[in-house]
């Protein structure tokens, strides 16, 4: 694991009374879920090899487009493509032949080793919701700002069953939006020792992440591992715009992994029928990763899917519904026939609020994704309204929620222990396990257990206000964010942390796009 | 399909008009769900042969009891097992070899034969909630009337996605213990058409409800299909109690089919292992079903697995927990391998309102029934508060959800039409589907969408009045009653079960248990 550890850091400041303090509160997180369950597969060989040919036909006969960048058509000239203007045509086989240097598993490191997460294989990472604009809590709707953020960052460090800290958790509309960056990842840096993303709204955002970890991490050390897990949508359908694949460019160079994943609502940015959706993602995805190995052959890279269905009625975007579970199911085939890692799914809801409505749709595509074989799972806790709101109630239900999947993924054990024959000959027709030796010996560890959700007999619940579950957990965010104590950090690195956004903040005016 | 038609009927009574306002408002029901996606299986062959040997031991070396039932342990002694007091020990490979005149398959025959509905195999028939006494409305938690009952029937019948009109839909409180049964079939056979199940509280009420499906199929053809299909569940650990063990037969002597299903909390009636839980429940499974194949060979039966989990810091039943799913997704598997039609899931939940506690639970116990190979589900919807509670709101929630399960079991289409090769061909990079082509020709069948659920965009919605699920279950409720019509129904038959019901009900005094 030497690779794998960034540099020592010396205890900062505090003394023992402090450092007393700080480990009187706990705060564990469960290691990355690694599948003792058997993927669920839910096409067969014809069907997805139907879908690899439709694919490789889309990007020989149709192609895709790199707009605004030159250097990208250069490189896939090169590589025996057929640019024309900006389209680029991949001759068949090509674009799956470069995928083939990318790596089928790799770490992404914490500041905090015990939080690596390995991306890949039978593995399943699990962070927070990425991107809205407005945020929810028990008094409404409203803009997101910067103390939003820091919220949420502090609550995903306290969630036992979420591994990553995410990156744009909500969007800080009060910090100007060439300026927001800094303080996100400063949030994500400070207040947490899990591992992160990068921007990509601007190459020169994700260079100014990848400085940042150089001082977090040590400048060598992130030349040769991956700190950061950065997301970069393909512009749906077939388009790979500059913006994105500059910040990919950066990345890739660095050595820090990308999540390459088409943004699709299906029937608006790709053809409204599953088969049809999923040789576009194939296709699209293929062109992405070949892009990023041609920048730096066994660059870290995952196969994304982001796709969801369309209410023909409204127009507006669907989750949780069947045809994006099965899409989910279909492409994590497809990925692993690659051998590269994926992701999908997520607490994916349509719902205004975290109620009924919000639970189905996202349960749904909790066990899709889980069955489905994904192994990073952005959106995992706090996604409402179609991704346009941040709900700090529906972050901790849907926390808790992925205490489910970890169990699930354990396995069935058989041992002795739990094949249990010799409490069934104590106990016997008629008799009552509760007593028995083997429930004494095995109880605590028996069942799952929710911390948030309400298990009281009727009574004892009614008597204490009947609260539903969205006032269970608003009581729950607002104990989390009472506990909170940061993960303690090196002074020298928070200083030079703090110089650096001062001095790159300083260099440029406020921008408002 | 002669043999599954009951005897034609004249239409009673109503001229043209009335049938003319009858049909102008249709109740549609899906017809039962053909799997075209394969099974989850969670345990390997190995693991698989261990909880049988297990199970086989269980029934050789411990046994079952058959409670105060001289007539079951003669035919248990012909039949080869060891019989002591009570106790029937079952030598090795006994029970499952009885077991194999068990049908694999079977059709009940609904009054109205489009609404037939197949059980086994591949398929999946969806029954509403099962025996709370308790309701739940806008209004709060009450006891549970007829009028409730009545209410719960017309909402099932007016139901797309549910086939089965079910049976205790809620305990009718108001009614004596032993004249409930009759109302509760009186209802079933004249508010809905659909298929539904016998009463199990007594044998003498189980030869009623035999009784009452001659009046409304007929005398031969009852005796020549399966017309019920009931609940009987096992007094787990290992326990047949005379009064389930009367009422299976009753039905098992008049070719009905019975579910024969342990009742386990696990920790309480099972060990707290899921390995030591699927020994049992296949232990107890296999002796019931060998001793309805010892009443009469060919009776139809479905393995049955009620098992949910247990919070061991306040003793209440869980439910949606993993442990429940891994449970079912074994017990699928187990009975897949014996050839029987499979029981299990439904929308189970712990939470006191239908609230996004509820619906996660829901959600997890619908995914894992769908996947795991469930042929038959009680409970689909409308269950609350660990089963004590029959929630209109949740019953019209959780009773649309059952589109989602249809659609993801229908798999993924793989026509040339659904490949969409021409759309995207037609569409290019960085175009719209939104108004090409094949949309136009597809977009009205391709998403499933919810008719409960809310996806207008927040500000329409905000001054809708910002509802939640629940108030949008709530008014739902109220437009099914309001829209409500009763299938026609012969007036012969009617006339004859109210005088079958007067008559019975005569004979005998109120009873209260």
């Amino acid at each position: 694991m030497a690779e794998a550890e960034p540099r020592r850091r010396a205890r900062g400041g505090g003394g023992a009374a402090r450092r007393a303090a700080r480990t009187a509160v706990s705060f564990e997180t469960a290691r990355f879920i690694e599948r003792r369950v058997p993927n669920y597969e839910i096409l067969d060989e014809e069907a997805l090899e139907l879908i690899e040919a439709n694919a490789d036909l889309v990007l020989e006969e149709i192609g895709v487009n790199f707009v605004n960048n030159p250097e990208a058509l250069k490189l896939w000239k090169e590589a025996g493509a057929d640019v024309e203007g900006e389209r680029v045509r991949i001759p068949r086989g090509l674009a799956r032949k470069l995928c083939q240097t990318a790596p089928s598993r790799f770490t992404q490191v914490a500041r905090n080793p015990e939080r690596n997460v390995e991306i890949g294989g039978k593995s399943l990472v699990l962070a927070p919701v990425y991107g809205p604009p407005f945020v929810r809590d028990a008094e409404g709707r409203r803009y997101a700002t910067m103390e939003d953020f820091r919220k949420f960052v502090k609550l995903g460090y306290m969630s036992k069953w979420l591994h990553h800290s995410g990156g744009t958790v909500c969007e800080p509309t009060d910090v100007p939006v060439n300026k927001r960056h800094f303080d996100m990842l400063h949030a994500h840096m400070t207040l947490s020792d899990k591992p992160f993303m990068g921007s990509v709204t601007e190459p020169s955002r994700a260079q100014d992440s990848v400085d940042m970890c150089k001082i977090l991490f040590g400048e060598d050390f992130v030349q040769d591992n991956t700190v950061m897990t950065s997301l970069i949508n393909i512009n749906s359908p077939l388009t790979f715009d500059d913006v994105m694949m500059g910040a990919l460019e950066v990345y890739a160079k660095n050595n820090q992994a990308c999540i390459i994943s088409p943004f699709i609502v299906g029937g608006a940015m790709a053809p409204v029928s599953v088969a049809g959706t999923l040789t576009q993602v194939l296709a699209e995805v293929m062109a992405g990763i070949a892009y990023s190995q041609l920048l730096r052959p066994g660059a870290p890279v995952i196969f994304g899917a982001f796709v969801t269905s369309i209410d023909m009625n409204s127009g507006a975007p669907t989750f949780g519904t069947p045809e994006a579970s099965q899409i989910l199911y279909g492409a994590g085939q497809l990925a692993r026939r690659m051998g590269l890692p994926f992701r999908s799914g997520g607490g994916l809801c349509g719902s205004k609020l975290p109620d009924a409505q919000s639970a189905y749709e996202t349960a749904h595509t909790l066990n899709a994704a889980l069955l489905g074989g994904v192994n990073f799972m952005l959106h995992a806790c706090g996604w409402l309204e179609g991704g346009l709101v941040s709900s700090f109630e529906k972050f901790v239900l849907d926390a808790d929620q992925l205490g489910v999947l970890h169990r699930l993924a354990a396995g069935i054990a058989l041992d002795e222990n739990a094949q249990a024959l010799d409490a069934i000959r104590e106990v016997g027709p008629g008799g009552h396990y509760l007593g028995c030796a083997h429930t004494q010996a095995n109880f605590k560890d028996s069942f799952w257990r929710s911390d948030v959700l309400d298990y009281r007999p009727f009574e004892t619940w009614f008597e204490a206000g009947a609260q539903d579950s969205f006032a269970l957990a608003s009581a729950r965010v607002e104990k989390l964010l009472g506990d909170y104590q940061a993960p303690p950090l090196d002074q020298g690195i928070s200083e030079a942390l703090d110089a650096f956004i001062a001095r790159r903040k300083a260099s440029m005016p406020d921008a408002l796009t």
